[in-house]
Formats: structure tokens, sequence, C-alpha cells
């Protein structure tokens, strides 16, 4: 054995996170050790800091490090708008498009197979944020997998019993995207969902 | 801001890694958010021990946690060659060649433009291991960069002026190597260095 128990277990460590393997945690070891003990320490802190402070949002479910997040506190936000997304990180993306209500965080999305049911997504939660009566339009933004159109599904028919307006993100060909490298199942719903010009 | 300050630090801390850019660091942050906690806390951990535990062996100069390393504490090792290597990660690829000797690691190569010189490199330790008297044959196995090969002539001069045996590892075609995608300058090495067949 040509390597101490020390740096083998940080080898071994560092494979928690995806899409490091043997040989990236091998290299990433060695960077740190050798160049930069510093940035390794402030890692191990932050680590350990956000795994320990940071719990979810009582409304939103997104992550936060209080009861309620910035956004749900926030009262520079439309709060007559809701849009339902799947995993915390989508909700960096649809800021960044500008959108300017309220989020509503799954944490996943519905499958029967793995027993991922309504009450693992909170949507007993989000009945309770209907009733506050502040809601007018939910906007469903999960993925465009079977269990994300599944999910949207659900949801929309909650959302309709409480006689609430529901629609859903378009699907179609991406800006700047050429047609020609458009895959044939998003060409066939932007064909279905086109809008007069 | 749609980010916990305690996420964007994390985000922050994990660019620390080689190859980690700002959309794997977000990816590997929500990841262990929300699916491996455990290991994020055994990853702060190991960082912390390997970061404060890990100095130099006296002796060889690679990783270890105590004064010597294992490989040169051991009495398996043949003491008679020594091979010199430019990082601590060299070693683990010699030792999976097969190699039953001591090693002496330079942590660098010789590169005055950036300042580093001889007494950077170790190189008045080295002397030291050859004033012992237990090693007959030194190896070259420094890269084959015009630093690295420069490092290799000055030390090998070093061993000369001492009447040891200094060798240089092979430069060639790769095994499993076709002809055709081999670069003209390793073939030339390669030609110059043929052996009777």
């Amino acid at each position: 054995m040509s390597e101490s128990l020390l740096i083998i277990e940080l080898i071994d460590a560092l494979r928690c996170m995806p899409g490091i393997g043997k040989k990236s945690a091998q290299r990433i070891t060695y960077h740190l050790l050798q160049r930069n003990r510093d940035g390794a320490r402030q890692l191990s802190r932050s680590l350990q800091d956000a795994m320990d402070k940071i719990g979810h949002c009582e409304r939103c479910r997104n992550f936060s490090e209080d009861r309620l997040c910035e956004l749900c506190k926030s009262t520079k936000r439309d709060r007559s708008l809701l849009c339902i997304i799947e995993s915390p990180a989508d909700v960096y993306v649809v800021e960044e498009a500008g959108y300017k209500g309220l989020y509503f965080v799954l944490m996943g999305h519905l499958s029967p197979l793995d027993g991922i049911g309504p009450d693992d997504l909170g949507l007993n939660m989000l009945g309770s944020l209907f009733e506050e009566g502040e809601i007018e339009e939910v906007i469903l933004a999960t993925s465009t997998t079977v269990e994300g159109e599944a999910t949207a599904h659900f949801i929309g028919e909650m959302v309709r019993n409480r006689k609430l307006r529901v629609s859903r993100i378009a699907h179609g060909v991406p800006m700047g995207g050429e047609l020609e490298y458009v895959d044939s199942s998003t060409l066939s719903h932007a064909i279905a969902g086109r809008r007069e010009f």
C-alpha cells in the first residue's frame, strides 16, 4: 500500500459527489494537499455548516436556513402566482428567466413504483397554501418526463377543484434551436401547441 | 437572491477542486443536501483530518502522516533502487507497474523562471540519501516535458558524480498503441531507442 490511510479515506469520501469517480477523487486529493490546504479547510467548514443548518422552508419546501425562505418572506414578490417545480435547483433557473411570483418545491415527482405518493411531495401543504386565498394562478413547471407529466396532471386536478387558474409552461423548439436538430417528440409538441402569429 | 447564504458559500467553496466549475458545484450542492448529508459530513471530516495531519516523509518527501512513510519504513522493499518522480500521484502509478524499490518525490521540477531551484526540490536531502550508501541505482522517472528532462539531466549529473548507476525510464510507443496514431516525437524517440530483437 503506497498511500496513507487518511489519503485513502479522503479519496473514498470525495466519491459521495455526483460525477466524481476514483481517478478524479485522487486528482482532487493530491491537488488540495499540494496546493490548496486552506481552500480544503474552508470547504470542510462550509460542508459541515450547510449540512447542519439548512432545512426546508415551511411554506414552499425549498432549502432554507430559517423557518421561511427569503422568497417567501419577501414583500416584493407577486403572491398571486405560484410556480410548482420538482427540485430546488429549478428555482434558480426559473428566477434567471425573470419570474417574480412564489414557488412550491415538490422535492421529487409522483412515482408509485418507488413508493413516492402525494404526501411525500407535500401536496397537503400545497392544499393549505390554496386555502389562504392569495394565489390566483398555479404554473406547473414539472419536467416533461412521464413522472413529471403525471405529477402535473395530479396537481392540475387539485387546482381545478379549487376553481383557481392553472397553466403548464410551454413545450416546443428551444430559442436559437435549428429545426433540423430538434427531436420529433419536441417538434410534435411545438406543432400541436402552435399559436396565431 | 433565491439561494440561501450557506448554499452560496458551499457552491463557492466546492470550486477549490480542480475541474469543478459553477454548474458542477451547484449540482453537487443540491445532490448532497437532498440525498447524502451523511456522506457530506464524512467528507467534511476527512478533508479536515487530511489537511491537518498529512505532512511529508522526512526521507522521500512523499505525503505521510508519520515522520517516515509506509514505504520508507518497510523492510520488504529493495533499498538499492531509488526511483525519482515529480509528484506523489506518480508513486501510485509506478507501484501499479510492480516496482519494488524506494522513491524520492521532487514535488515539482526545476523551473528557473518560476524560481524553483534544486533546494525547492529537496535535492540536498537526496544528496544525504546517496551518502547513506544503500542506493546502487537511481531511476529517473520525471516527465518528458522540457522541465522534466532538465530536472532528469541535473539529477543524473549529481548521481554520476557519486559513481552510482543512473537510468532513465524508456520512452516509446505505448503498449497496445497503433503506430498510425503515435505522434512523431514519440516515434522518433522509439526509433532512436530501438533494441536488438
